[in-house]
């Protein structure tokens, strides 16, 4: 796996993102490797899109956590739950592109930290009219 | 990256999938490593899910594809589509959990290769009450 860019936001810590991107996340960029050019070349203004993170500070020895970290209710397995400590810590984050400029996509709310790996961006399949 | 489990399905061979799980995907089943068991512990059936799967057959050194492999239309760059071949192939599947047995959980249609190694699992977020 190797990363095929970097999120460049605001957002410096954990305690600083919201939960969810519903919750007030900021807009960001997505800095891609010049070298995927062609793999971006399609992507358009409007365009809804899912883009798979890999959540470096995660903690990946963690298997259950409490709900919203309520500590009174009990721990819930971290595969129902979108926890960013897991095995393999990686994001799923749906959001509009906003702008485009050669290999830096600007998209609205993101709950990524600054400097997070990019793994992958995929079209939102309900948007696709003809994939 | 560490595969948390793998698929077992009839599908053998890219020939033999779907291009999408609308398109007649056949159910499978996710054999997540015992080591899981806690992380696992809170899926059910009836649950909506995404499955993270790596593309183990894919070409990583693809950067753009005819759409649905029609050599008249002009290529697209992958990041703009659901193609398999791709820099970091990872799959996408939102699925329903029909059975639980331990830590082998029965979807409902997946369009994923028999063996292809699981990475992650989460719930659809519409479908989670309380995250």
């Amino acid at each position: 796996m190797r990363p095929i860019g970097r999120v460049r936001s605001v957002l410096a810590a954990r305690a600083d993102a919201p939960r969810q991107a519903d919750e007030g996340a900021p807009p960001a960029e997505l800095l891609l490797d010049p070298e995927y050019a062609a793999a971006a070349a399609d992507l358009r203004p409007g365009m809804r899109i899912v883009i798979l993170t890999w959540f470096d500070r995660a903690d990946r020895t963690t298997q259950a956590v409490h709900p919203r970290g309520d500590r009174e209710r009990p721990p819930t397995g971290v595969f129902a739950t979108r926890s960013p400590d897991r095995p393999n810590p990686i994001g799923l984050h749906e959001v509009t592109v906003t702008a485009v400029a050669g290999t830096t996509i600007t998209v609205d709310g993101l709950e990524a930290l600054n400097g997070t790996p990019i793994l992958d961006i995929k079209p939102v399949l309900d948007a696709v009219a003809d994939r």
